[in-house]
């Protein structure tokens, strides 16, 4: 029995902020029984991931090991939590437990990828228990940026964890449970074994701000704007949205939303009963037959997505509703670092149609993480033994774990694959398991490395040239057939680059000796080569260059 | 004579903070003599430019009427008003004025280029003048973040022009020609036609902060680092650099400077006697001898350049220096929207290590441009008849456009490629030139329109497939052949993509019509719609598609 461990191992969210997947194991070393904390995906760029479609953690440990997996539990429904849930868990094959808002969204995941969504059980908040294996699991309500978000209570025989999910300390949260103070207390009461705690604004030094001083402000942007008002946050902020949507009704204006996730969460916020109020809205087609200055409309796309609803009406019409000179346009959101570009490229397409806009202006937005401050105040409450962060890149993990530190609390950075024992009076990195990242890629799952994505980016940044060769024998027949992708049609010595090339080939094939041309192998590299320095000398690039033989024998 | 207009027409510049070109024109209507103001670089990214080299403004208009340009005039060295002078002058063919350290340094921009340095010629700075044509230009010395910026004061027959160039008013910028006001007035006394004016910081509302404000914050870190301190800033930033040379050398460091820029900027200051007092430095194989506590490196990189210094140190040794933990790593700078994520990357990889990082703290970094007061002021001291505002996405155009109308003075958004009439009495756009980009991409020059990058950008979302087939009149020899480049090597029916592809092709061929097969376009066209349904169908993307047709007679 003393050989048993309690160990912590973050397969995704801790080393970058996304794609959150924690794992809880009990029992003997090798052996533990499993749980699986959220299951979430990442967005792919341009500059690491083209053409890839959502980025998801590497769960080989967990399907290697699927007969110990008791359990799967969902925070909250944010796409960096839940958006892995359906394509993933055909390895996993567990329950998911979530409440009712968080299941409801985990159910539609699961159909969306062809899984059946009873697998997706709904269950109360604390004092609520869910058994699953050596643990006992229960949700504790706390305030975060979407409704209904939850820290887990996750009792083993060896100690309690308390896993905080995301969260802000919010009493007024406008949607959704505020921070209760007491209900924490108390359910987080006797020894804490560790506290697993979110760690994105540790860098923010002063108290967070709550959702509810919001709401004046913004009302008194939408009164004072004279023609068509078009706000964006994120869709998830069913808080947001609802006072975005009072602040037009208050000011004698239809409220129009726009774009499918808009409106598929606030229909799961009444679906699920978390808003029983939200304003009377119009649909898109009645919204063109309203004065503008009588018109509200609420839009996806506060990170500059291309196809979100906000930079479609950048470049024009979107389902008959357009902008003019005049109309005011608020971000009622922070850019994520990394969103810059595309969140300035539909500011300036607004600029030149004539619309004012309002962005990263502190009074139209809150964020939905605890800052330092809270951070501390989170520690206090629950007392730990110890402070794992998580939820952060390293310079998060690592400052969250010096402020831990600071306040006279033993604390570890335990990045994405690390294996920690928190059984030990001081927790231990003990081992480490795969943990990279998978791409869904149209429809199929390909590995990070697997070099698919990486040939990608090379054609992106050397083009491609394809050489084809045919062959009788030891015959060349013809002239070698070159034909370019992503270069430019001329280079230095003002021929065209696919003749140049060609000749260049040619030349070779023809002095080429008997051997060289009967082996594959030495030929394609031979041609390669030949073809990078003709590109170079021509155009100052070496392209990515394939080679096809056709042997006619 | 009265035909004749003053035009002003930014060809670069002016819709986005980047590849500075400005053309003044006077003369009558499409036969004005011509001046040029800058011509600078924008520097590429993955998501629009991959695999560019750098980006410059087209000037087309001015390659077509090159036997009208007069001058050249370079109002200082950053590399988005100089480091397309070299490139581009063989199209312009003009003399090049530029004062002392920008002159030197667009000297060698010049010989990079394989171009006559000689062609660029120092001038004084106000009250001397250059004669071009029917302008008369002088430097007028102002602050900013490189040494021996200037504005321009230009007089043509029409009115008198002033184009401040990038400024900040700083009566202490440590290196380099402090804001005189008193100097301003005279320079610009009398009536001024326009003040064409930078827009950079407009949405800044605080007023400006001095370099000088830095000195004392700066030797604090510096002097309380424990082990080894690394900054970074741009190399142009001479100043700057000597502001940390100087902490490190009152701290009792020796001081290195790390990367190819921060040399050049240095050595350029010292050679034209910008800076006479620069701190001793010690060569990176010295600095590897000196014990880590007592050394400070000052790098390149401060935007995460993936190939600066201050990458090269986050990935592990760079000239034999390594971090280490415990080291102090200051980015006394900002970070260029779009940048962010190249600077996370630094500031992840140097929290792995244990290096303490400093970023994005005011304390240690003012901005080179005027903030809005400062702007208004701007507008007082030279009391334009108007305002045309210049370096600014269209935004920033915008705002400062308002600005100087709540101002009261007439003011026009005037963007590339818009030809401005001066001499009317409210300025006016009255034509429209060819005012895109081209690239460097390699060692040529390509058109930003010419569908080169497009190709390249797809490659990389979409992958590759090549299809090769040989017929011999219309009979197909064996079957055709596929490559793939960024594809999975297996979709959903578990078969290898390529086998797949052949399958579906070869049965294609096979029933091909005789026709079919004899018309190269048609059985192009019909291989690439079926190799792109093939592979939607087993991998969920249609892939751009090269079909090579080898015809034996």
């Amino acid at each position: 029995m003393s050989r048993n461990r309690l160990i912590y191992l973050p397969l995704g969210g801790a080393g970058e902020i996304g794609m959150n997947a924690y794992v809880y194991g009990y029992g003997e070393p090798g052996a533990e029984r499993l749980i699986v904390v959220d299951l979430g995906v990442t967005f792919p760029d341009m500059d690491t991931t083209p053409g890839v479609n959502l980025i998801m953690p590497d769960i080989s440990f967990l399907r290697e090991n699927a007969d110990r997996i008791e359990a799967i539990f969902i925070t909250h429904a944010h796409e960096d939590h839940v958006g892995a849930v359906g394509r993933l868990w055909p390895d996993l094959r567990a329950p998911v437990y979530a409440r009712a808002f968080t299941g409801h969204l985990a159910q539609i995941k699961m159909e969306e990828a062809g899984q059946d969504p009873s697998n997706v059980e709904i269950v109360g908040a604390w004092p609520q228990k869910v058994e699953a294996g050596p643990f006992k699991v229960s949700f504790l309500p706390i305030s975060h940026s979407i409704p209904e978000s939850a820290g887990l209570v996750i009792d083993a025989p060896a100690g309690r964890i308390v896993h905080t999910g995301d969260f802000k300390l919010d009493a007024e949260p406008g949607v959704g449970e505020p921070w209760d103070e007491a209900l924490w207390r108390e359910a987080t009461a006797g020894r804490v074994r560790a506290l697993v705690c979110d760690s994105t604004n540790v860098f923010s030094h002063h108290p967070g701000r709550s959702e509810a001083g919001l709401k004046q402000p913004i009302e008194t942007f939408v009164a004072g704007a004279p023609h068509m008002v078009v706000a964006t946050t994120f869709a998830s902020n069913v808080a947001r949205v609802k006072t975005l949507a009072e602040a037009g009704q208050a000011a004698g204006r239809s409220v129009c939303l726009l774009g499918r996730a808009m409106r598929r969460m606030i229909e799961a916020a009444v679906t699920t009963g978390i808003v029983d109020d939200f304003p009377t809205t119009v649909t898109p087609e009645d919204a063109r037959d309203i004065p503008r200055e009588n018109l509200m409309l609420i839009v996806t796309g506060s990170q500059g997505e291309r196809r979100a609803a906000s930079a479609q009406l950048a470049r024009g019409k979107y389902l008959g509703l357009q902008m003019a000179e005049g109309d005011s346009f608020l971000f009622s959101s922070k850019t994520i670092p990394g969103n810059e570009r595309g969140v300035i490229r539909i500011m300036n397409a607004f600029s030149e149609i004539g619309v004012d806009v309002v962005s990263e202006d502190t009074r139209y937005h809150v964020s939905g993480h605890a800052n330092r401050p809270d951070l501390e105040k989170m520690h206090a409450v629950v007392d730990p033994e110890c402070v794992i962060p998580m939820h952060g890149e390293h310079m998060h993990l690592r400052e969250h774990a010096k402020l831990a530190e600071a306040g006279g609390r033993a604390s570890l950075v335990v990045v994405n694959g690390a294996v920690c024992d928190l059984t030990r009076a001081v927790p231990h990195v003990v081992e480490h398991v795969e943990a990279d990242r998978v791409y869904l890629d149209g429809d199929i799952l390909i590995g990070a490395l697997d070099g698919i994505v990486r040939d990608r980016i090379r054609l992106a940044l050397n083009g491609h040239v394809i050489v084809n060769v045919i062959l009788d024998g030891d015959e060349p027949l013809g002239d070698p057939w070159v034909e370019i992708m992503g270069l430019p049609e001329t280079g230095k010595s003002r021929a065209a680059l696919v003749d140049v090339l060609e000749a260049d080939l040619g030349q070779f094939l023809m002095r080429a000796k008997s051997k060289t041309l009967r082996d594959d192998e030495t030929l394609e590299d031979e041609l390669k080569r030949i073809a990078r320095k003709t590109a170079q000398a021509e155009i100052g690039k070496k392209p990515e260059v394939t080679v096809v033989v056709s042997r006619l024998e």
